[in-house]
């Protein structure tokens, strides 16, 4: 297959170069593209050299399968028709068209069928947090109807981009050294703070990133009405973001192990579940791995028929990366 | 007032220290007991050397009118009589007689009268993590009656006290000077990493931390019924805990301006809470000080009478030694 990837520069760019050489992905040719700024660089990839062009409205995706887009909103939406005219498919991992009704969200354990009916051959990849949340979620709707999520995240500097990680580190770097670091890429010092803040606020006085997390959830798992609230808050943590979730749902469930039982079967997901040994979800073991990691499953003995649990993934993988790879997949054969 | 301090020598001790300086406290004479092997280290306080004595079962505690106890549950269990044998008051910073039915356990801005009700002689001083919600749902109690609350926490190593708060720090040097971390006080590296776990864990699968913020709440809000569920979270901060708050309660409100009010009306509270400019409460910005920080305050849409709120206090301050001491201010003059 042919593949672009756009955005080739970033984080996310890179860890998709990484991974569909570590998936085996059917690469018969990639091209990179990005900004002007980063157009001539040189990649390697399966041995060989490539260099990135630059985006521009002319036929350079003629003959592609499938381009992934990764390089913000703005990117996504000024070149999604020259990107799908030739008959591309685009996987995109910003935002922009995540909420149109003719763009299916898809996170493949959950909702691989809807990857099929593409009209506009656009296929939005979720936003990072929401992605590891909801396929926790989707297992639970096995068991039983979700009525209700209570979600507090606990973010990587790694959603922000690379940039963001290393003003972590040199903020980290200048309290070792006793000097006063430096805030550039985020509102305040990340550095033993933490930043009950992503992405921008909106009127309703949740942060984007938080209604993100409400939207998407809901049209996931098909149904407007389930209940999602969340707070967003960003930790001083490299890589992989850590979630506290809260579910209420229709069914009773006899036991804890019940719930165990259904997230160890399904597909994607480690349970990482003894507490008695110390056992449990870490943003350290999750990072650098594709899969979503649970633990501390336990009854909440404030509802009728509640659970708390605590999930892990690395959001530069299972949150954009991995998922976006694994849409692809479904159209590979 | 004669004054004993018992743990003189760790973090929360040594904040009693400068905080009965601080606040301005009548202490006529101040004595120092620690371990043996504390015994003999030296303080200053008010420009007048105190060496701290060993705790010993004998009559050291004739003539003292309050001791503040911070020195772990076995000690507080095995020296209470010894202590209030000769009349003296202990406000007890430890979990040993929390929730014991003859020992009140209060918060001043909540439930002040509580402490004077106290035929042990014993007052015993809330969870810091506990402390700084409370505060927050004994305002809202003024407004209706709370029918549920879920926490999830971010709690910095200054809460397991000074050698945790070193331990973060000498493993940040370590990444950064690209060593190996070393890991002694807390079960995982902090450093880059967050731990779901904070005190042991029980036969529920909550933590003794999660519990203790279950029954607390529901001993200083005089309400058993009051449904309470929380996740505890060890995140790489220094000092001053946050947390992420949902509550459920009875009466409608009207805005979240209410709330707002409410909260600026009520003592002991900061309403940080402007997101168009970017203010919201900080680790970095409570840690030091002696009050409760709030702000991010929103409805819940995913319930009907319902809020979220991002919550902060000085741990070592709020969350111990500042409430200890204003439970001591109750009974002067």
């Amino acid at each position: 297959m042919k593949i672009a990837i756009v955005g080739a520069s970033g984080a996310v760019g890179q860890e998709l170069m990484r991974m569909l050489d570590e998936r085996g992905f059917p690469v018969g040719e990639l091209l990179l593209f990005g900004s002007a700024r980063s157009a001539g660089t040189k990649y390697i990839f399966k041995g060989k050299e490539i260099a990135v062009k630059e985006l521009q409205h002319n036929d350079d995706f003629r003959g592609v399968d499938i381009a992934f887009l990764s390089a913000g909103s703005g990117t996504s939406r000024e070149f999604e028709k020259t990107i799908t005219k030739h008959g591309a498919i685009i996987i995109d991992n910003s935002s922009a068209f995540r909420m149109d009704a003719d763009v299916p969200l898809v996170v493949p354990e959950v909702n691989a069928a809807d990857a099929l009916d593409a009209p506009r051959r656009v296929i939005a990849n979720p936003n990072c947090s929401t992605i590891q949340m909801v396929v926790l979620l989707g297992a639970i709707e096995k068991l039983s109807h979700i009525r209700r999520v209570h979600v507090a995240t606990y973010q990587a500097a790694s959603g922000a981009g690379q940039s963001a990680m290393d003003e972590l580190r040199a903020q980290e770097r200048a309290i070792v050294e006793g000097r006063e670091p430096v805030v550039e890429k985020f509102p305040y010092q990340l550095a033993d703070n933490l930043i009950p803040q992503v992405d921008v606020f909106t009127d309703n006085g949740y942060t984007k990133e938080e209604m993100k997390m409400v939207n998407e959830t809901r049209k996931i798992l098909h149904d407007d009405n389930i209940g999602v609230t969340a707070t967003t808050v960003r930790v001083p943590v490299y890589t992989a973001h850590s979630e506290s979730i809260n579910v209420e749902f229709n069914k009773p469930f006899d036991s804890v192990d019940e719930i165990k039982e259904l997230f160890a079967s399904f597909p994607g997901m480690i349970v990482r579940d003894d507490p008695a040994n110390g056992i449990y979800p870490l943003a350290r073991e999750a990072s650098g791995t594709d899969e979503v990691y649970v633990g501390r499953i336990r009854r909440d003995f404030s509802v009728e028929n509640g659970i708390n649990f605590w999930c892990v993934a690395d959001n530069v993988r299972k949150g954009a990366a991995t998922n976006a790879i694994q849409i692809a997949e479904l159209f590979v054969g």
